[in-house]
């Protein structure tokens, strides 16, 4: 297993790659995330691009760094063009990030869509701790689309996903970053209790983490991702604590993170 | 008839509900104003899940606390998922708001759907002066999406709406709520000049009367929901007289509202 | 050919009868722009409403002051109301702009519907240099959506694009506004660095070109709409140098335009 400094320097090269390479990232998103996915990913130093229809999917797909799917919202369409675009993933090994918004057993549609998607072995799942809960084969509801688990109830269960994918992250309070690379998992702390009340952050940090993933292994990539997000929400929060200017702050820091913000700033320990 | 103090401890009573049940709130509303909705109720203190496809609209309408519907650019799925939602949410006695967002003689598609969702029986009918005034059967054509009448030249026409349901609520620079409860009309006063300059605040209001009506009855609903807009509008322009920079501060000052800024603030008059 | 000021003039012009006018105009716009091209569109002074449905797409259009079409993320529906509005565009005389978002190799099926959309004649094409460049026949491939390509190296090749329309706006660093009416090329300066760093000002400023084209003649809506952005790009800047607060300032600026700050700080050259 790496050391903390080790994974730590990780993160930084990764957060250097991404400002290098501007990877082009295919977000497969919902209606009410998909401009402040962009603007997260602008932001960020990635370059995204929403094209979700089924006609164009797979040779997007193709010439695409990583892909992001995101259950929030799907349409028949958009439903036909993920699955399209993950099975060309998996063929053309194209890294990919499964958002499975709001799986449980209210929302069947779209959970047999996140079940065949499953088959095309996602790198990375990532969601809130009432969605990969169910996700891992427990019976406990989720309200709507918001978790009504924290995080660290859930970890130990979710090592099951492992069978499906390389890395799974679950987003809360802390959030937890389960590798089967390392054998570990990560505990990632920041962020602020601002963010559950802005819509589509865990949306977007599903994206991002697709970003990274373009630039750097599974579990690089979602240590990354979920680093950057907890370090802008610390730095945002600490200059403005309404949600309104919140927002605005932490899109300002997500821009504004660098490698100095990063080694200062990141809080993360090896479980 | 409540006298207005009764009125005003019921709204701030509705307002302390909504906080400690942060209800579960679908909103099926159009892709201008589903990002912009979602960070309203989260802001306010519900819980929104924007579940609009017909294949999971009535497991989702028969779990929800309320359901709020508009109008403003549906497709033919969404439209389906309306129908379903709507006839869900009469049948289970889930308190439900229609926003006919466009309703009139050129949009006849979405108008011709308008008239199925009202055989469901919306408990509250929001609109513009426009919209209400062409639902209630008036000729006058509305611009686009957006009113050309004023909200008091229309709300004695629009008593006749009230075979449909059970409260109407008109926005404008001033806002009407007609209660057949108690068979009276309410003003609200308040808000400011730039909030018809930020699209969707009419649609999010819809929704967040929803989300009240969750918790409180259907006057009680649409009257708390525009005091909140009006209250939180007021003193956002206190702050920022700027567009982008007062929808900074709008969104600040829904979240920030509280009993003794209602009990403050408050502007309505029983007509 | 005009003189600068008298193009100056001219821009003035149309910025006082949009102010006048508040035109009714149709955006059939992407799913990750439309809110912000609502906000953009209201903020200058136009009326914006989202009608993309095949069901409505022509009785709207009839009574629209402009049409501005979008490929950002099309749907079926979504592309059958752009082709009966286009076509009842060219039928009406109503003015309408086609903005091309990913127009090129890889994304074949929206690149045939524009194919078929330049057969109605819209009176004003408005792009990136790659889309423009690629759409002149260039083989050169774009990234996704953002261009690869300086705006200054297109204009040239652009020209032949004016077969199909009156007027080719590109957009970049400068842009470039190329008229069949003054057979010649326009370029704006202005905006800064952080505008490509927000998703969709592209598509914002071509449903602005659009509104600027509802109450002046293409190559001079082009040019206003070019202009506004630029100085309201600058101006934002002045104020705020991150990416999340340049973002609302710019939204301030753009409301905040009037004629004295065009006068004073256009920058055009006539090539």
């Amino acid at each position: 297993m790496s050391h903390k400094q080790q994974l730590i320097d990780q993160v930084i090269e990764a957060w250097r790659a991404l400002q290098q390479q501007t990877p082009l990232v295919q977000c497969m998103t919902n209606s009410v995330a998909n401009n402040y996915v962009a603007n997260i990913l602008l932001a960020a130093g990635a370059s995204p691009a929403m094209i979700d229809n089924p006609f164009e999917a797979e040779d997007f797909t193709k010439i695409s760094a990583a892909l992001s799917i995101n259950l929030g919202t799907p349409t028949t369409e958009q439903t036909q063009a993920m699955l399209i675009s993950a099975q060309t993933a998996q063929q053309q090994q194209v890294p990919w990030v499964l958002d499975p918004v709001g799986y449980g057993a209210v929302l069947k549609w779209r959970s047999a869509t996140v079940d065949q998607l499953l088959t095309f072995q996602p790198s990375i799942i990532r969601g809130n701790a009432s969605e990969i809960s169910t996700l891992a084969g427990s019976q406990i509801q989720s309200k709507g689309v918001d978790s009504t688990l924290n995080s660290h109830e859930v970890y130990a269960q979710a090592k099951s996903l492992l069978q499906y994918t390389e890395c799974i992250a679950i987003s809360g309070e802390s959030d937890f970053i389960i590798s089967k690379q390392f054998d570990a998992v990560i505990q990632v702390n920041g962020g602020c209790h601002l963010q559950p009340k802005i819509t589509a952050t865990g949306c977007a940090l599903g994206a991002l983490t697709a970003a990274y993933h373009a630039v750097s292994s599974p579990t690089i990539a979602a240590l990354a991702s979920h680093v950057h997000f907890a370090i802008a929400g610390k730095l945002a929060y600490e200059h403005a604590q309404t949600v309104g200017s919140f927002n605005v702050a932490f899109l300002d820091y997500v821009h504004m993170l660098d490698d100095n913000l990063i080694q200062q700033y990141v809080d993360i320990k090896i479980l």
